[in-house]
Order: C-alpha cells, then structure tokens, then sequence
C-alpha cells in the first residue's frame, strides 16, 4: 500500500544522507553504465579529457547556472571531500592568523566548521546556539558581527536539529553558505554571497562529489602557495579538471539538474517542498501524541525531527515504519527521537504515506 | 571482428584512465543501483550509516587485504581527492621544515607530488631523470639517498612516459609509492611501505576514490593540528567514515576486488597483464615500423607508448584504430605519439585486436 508503485521494488527512503534520487536518473544512469551516448564505452570508463565526459562537465555546469540563476560573476566546479573538506578549504584560503571571520553557530556542521577555521585564522563567534542546544535560528537581535569579518559562515539547514534559516543572516558582509542539506530546494539569492557549498548526496546525487560556487572577486583574496587540490583559484583555473574528477558524481548530479530543470526549476522544488513538510509537520501538531524538537519559526522543511511520548515508542515507530515500506526514521544519535528527511527526490506519495502511518501509530499507541 | 563480442555494443577502451573495467562488476552496479541486497534503496542512496553499507565497507577492507596479502600492521582507508591530494597529504602529515624526504623524479607525476612536498618541508632528489626526459626507471647506482629521510617516495608506475619499476627502490628507508596506475596489477611487497596509495579509475574501480594502505606504526611520527579531512589518523581512527564517504567508488572497488580473488588474485592479474603487454611489445619490435619510447629495461606493463614514423601516422593510427573500435589510443600531450593502456580489466582479445591491427596498419602504411 506504501510502496511507490505496485510493480516497484523499492520502498520509501527517509535517510538523512545519502538519500533518495530521482528514480529516471537511476534508470538512465543503469544504461550508461554499460554504454553512455553509444560510445561502446561506460560514463565510469570514459577519459575525463575526452569529448563525452567533457560534454558531460559542460552540461553539468550550464545547467546548474541555469537552475540558480547563477552569473558570470560566479565559478561553478565539482570537487570532492564533501562539505567536510570544504570546512577546511574556506579558512584556508581566505584566512590568515592575523584574519577573522565571523561564524553563526547553529549546530553539529558549523561546530566542525569552526575547528577547522581556528587552524587558520580568528573565529568570531557573531552566534552560538549551544545553551539552547540549537533549538532555532538566531533572529537578528541574538546575533553580534565583528567590526570587519572576511566573511560570514552559516549552515542554511541543520539536519540533526532539523531547524533552516528562512532567508540568509541579514548583513552587508559576503555570506559563505554550508547548503550541504537544501541546496536547490528553493530559490537561493547566490548574489549575497562569496561562497556556497553542498555535498551531493542530499538533494544533488550521490556522495562523493561536491558542488562549490564562489564569486570570482572574492577569490583575488585568496592565500597562494596552497597544495593545487585544495587551491580554490587553481580549481577555478582547471574547470574542474586539475586532476581526474569524480566523473560518476558529476554526471549525476548533471541528471539531477536536468531532472530540476523539468520539474518546475527551483519553484516547483520549493512549492513541493513545502507541500511535503506541511504534511509532516501538520501530522505532528495535529496530535498530543508527537512533539516537534525544533522551534516553530525555525522549522527545517528537509529534516522534520520530531518524537513519540519516549524511548520504547520511538524504537517501535522506527521499525513498524520499516515493516510499512517506509526507511530511514531514526533520529541522529546525538539528538535521539525521529528525522524524517524530505529532499526533493522524495516523492508526494512518500510524505502522504508517512503522514498516514503517524496518525496510525498514534492512535494505535497513544 | 574487434569487438568484444557478437552481441556486445561495446568497444575495446585502451584508455589511460579513467580506464575499462570488469563488465560483470558494470553489470552488478547496474542492478546495485535500482535496489541492492533486496533493500529496496539503491546503492547511491542508501545512508552509510546503515548496515547494507556497512556491509559493503567491510567487505571490501576484508577483500582488499585478501587481495595483497595485508597485515594487521597496515590500515586501510577509502579516501577522496585522488592521488593529487595524496602528494599533499604525505607530506602534510609527516614532513616540517625541518625534516626531509627522499623523492626519486621519474616524471610528471612525481614532479607534481614534489612541488606539494615542499610546501611543508625540505626534499632531497635522491634521483632526477629530467636530463633524460624520463625514459627509464633508475638503477642503484643513479640514486643518492639523504642521510635520514622520513621516507622514500617513488611513482611506480609512470602512465605518461610508460615506464614502471620492476621492483620497489632498494633502501632501508620505509617507502611512500604512488601506485595510482598498476595497484594490484601484480604482487606487491607491502611491508616495505610506510604508505602505498591509488586512486580508482586504472585497476581498482571508477574515479572518486582513493585506496590508502598505511602502516600504522607511521602514523604515530604524524602531525597534529591538521584539518580532519587530511589527517590520516584521524581517517584510520573512524574507518574511512569521518566523512559521508565517496560510498559507490567504494562499492565498486569492492566488486573489482572480489573479481581479482575470483580471477587468480594477483598472480593471474601479473600472468595475463605480462601476456598483453609481451603482445603489444612484441608487435612493436617485430616491425621496423614502430618505435617504443621507453627504454627497454623500464618499460610498463600498464601503459605501452610508442610511435609511428612520423605524427600524421599517429593521427592516422588513433582514427583508423578508433573505426576498428580499439578506442583511446593516442600518446599524452607532453610526450606525443601512441599510447596502449593495459590495465587488469583490459581483456586480452582486446590486446590481441591491437596486435593485429598494428601489424595491418604496419603492412599498410610502412
């Protein structure tokens, strides 16, 4: 009854990340797999110098310059090493000990942020969530810039507190943006900011390649005598060529940006998204059985946290959902309790089903 | 004639890499992705978290080890970043100013790990085969070690020039190998390494990730204070899961290697790769038409280069060759020519097609 259609095999993934993807990219990459633009060669096989990936790439980039809106102004690359290493790449390049950024501290991802700015350069923390443990995000009276910040971080979306920012932090500053968790879900104002990274495997494709957006002036600040692969300039130089690149997770996420393209753009993604997070989040307030974990205000529409009266019936939910087809409930250790991640490849149906089989749970267990 | 078989519509990919790979591990992957393991989530999608990737991490650290013959002594990580980000790491990790390693500069490759190594501290040239633009692999007594690096670095195997040690570099010293294009093409001596490293796309599996073999007692001379993405430690201490790692290059290192087990591990990999090649070779010198650009007692296995008596037959090589679906022949920029990469999955009918066409195109053009 829950499973996506009657002659599929798969069932309804909830995974905070990775995460499900489109299922007519699945099925396209299957066949290019085997034979990409009848090549006679696979998309895994093919060398990146030569004409189909190179197609691949140039496709890849116009499309996502497409989808965002994203001017000349901006380089669009692919890297790998995740948000993670971009963490690292940020303070690297444009910090130095006698530099400071200013950092919004949101949660779990911008805590590992800040780490790694320390190795480089001054923190300013303009935020910090901790003694409410990251409940909500900051309005513009809880938040203290420093006097002249090379830049201010942010994590727009918090998948283990599940809590979004609405709009980005109001400021003159150049924004660096970890969109790791809702990139194109919605319409972004790329202008506002220097820099703006997302890992794939959440509403971009699979893991292993990351999407970086930076504004060519700001990248005139950059520190030089970096190592090559971790230069952003000299990556910018390469078109994503400065060595061999993840072919597969490019040409992925290439799908997927076509797949966007088709599906109303960044609107049609929003308008769904919304639609889909209102379901869970409606299940939710609806009943005395749930109770939402982060603040009304700051709701993340990726990654609805929420929880059962305690422990024992939040096990049970997890694995009677499983049982009913529909995977990947838990919460986050650190937080405990229930996640369910909404990403754009997460199909209407999924989101009603799971509505379905909350108001089933609780009346069966409240 | 040339094509793998009567009903395949692919082609025979000499390419240097991304390079051909097993087909029954394409085929795999391609159901892998619609579903894996019954789950219902594709290989892409599922969180590594789980227990179906677990799984596939496990086994491919337990395989990879079976495959080599790797001790307790030797970590084994997935990493990202390729092998570029390797010739960083390195040295990152276990060079300061005031240390030095020993680099033997074999060509391009070495070249580029060189320039990263001193940006984090001193390197001695133990050997520099610039003079000879890198036509062979150096013997004992062209090498001049420093008194006490931290390690020995080699390529050990050059795709550009096709050249490739027939054994490791003869010191005391513990070794750092870049063995990006002939890992698990033949057996290797592990416990001469400090850390041996390759990225996928020649024999282990699709670009995007990048097998680390590290002996653990090493890692305690490591640096502290580095960015946790390009800290081995702190890689070997979570299990190549600090980060979402690059799971479906892992996934499909894990086929490869299982397809090694299954195809006489390392010693039938070395048996039919010395056979391929001895074809190529052996029709390059059997004729007065074609020219081996390494010298003989260093040339690959892997990568055979050669030319033709003048540039418009190379060009007519590779367009005549690619209608004969023997695909990716032509030489690297920088040194020119043809080029013939033989990796574990290049299947020997495609090594005996190449044979014939050369002969063919000889008789024809000579």
């Amino acid at each position: 009854m829950t499973t996506a259609t009657a002659t599929s095999t798969r069932i309804f993934n909830f995974a905070p990340g990775p995460a499900v993807l489109p299922e007519q990219c699945l099925k396209q990459a299957q066949q290019d797999i085997w034979n990409i633009a009848d090549s006679g060669i696979g998309v895994l096989e093919h060398s990146h110098r030569g004409s189909v990936i190179k197609k691949v790439f140039e496709e890849a980039e116009a499309d996502c310059r497409k989808v965002a809106n994203i001017s000349d102004d901006y380089a669009v690359i692919f890297q790998q090493g995740g948000s993670t290493l971009q963490f690292a790449m940020c303070p690297m390049n444009f910090l130095t000990p006698d530099k400071t950024a200013d950092y919004l501290h949101t949660g779990a991802w911008s805590k590992k942020a800040i780490r790694e700015a320390k190795l480089f350069g001054n923190v300013h923390l303009a935020y910090d969530g901790t003694g409410d443990n990251f409940d909500h995000i900051p309005g513009p009276d809880e938040i203290n810039y420093s006097a002249n910040p090379e830049y201010v971080y942010y994590c727009d979306n918090n998948t283990i507190f599940g809590t979004e920012w609405s709009a980005p932090p109001q400021t003159d500053h150049l924004l660096v943006a970890d969109m790791c968790s809702n990139m194109f879900s919605r319409p972004i104002d790329i202008n506002r900011h220097a820099v703006l990274f997302a890992s794939g495997q959440k509403n971009l494709g699979p893991s292993g390649g990351t999407l970086v957006i930076i504004r060519k002036d700001f990248l005139e600040k950059a520190n030089a005598d970096l190592p090559v692969m971790l230069d952003y300039q000299t990556q910018v130089d390469k078109g994503s060529m400065l060595n061999t690149p993840p072919v597969f997770a490019v040409y992925f996420m290439g799908l997927v940006f076509k797949w966007i393209l088709a599906n109303g753009g960044l609107k049609g993604m929003a308008k769904r998204n919304d639609e889909k997070a209102k379901l869970i989040y409606d299940a939710i307030d609806g009943s005395d059985f749930y109770q939402a974990v982060a603040r009304p205000d700051s709701r993340s529409r990726m990654n609805v946290t929420f929880r059962t009266p305690n422990e024992d019936l939040d096990a049970k939910f997890v694995a009677e959902a499983l049982e009913n087809d529909l995977s990947g409930l838990k919460g986050h250790r650190s937080v405990g309790g229930l996640r369910a991640s909404l990403y754009n490849a997460l199909p209407m149906d999924g989101a009603k089903a799971l509505a379905q089989f909350m108001a089933d749970f609780a009346q069966k267990n409240g």
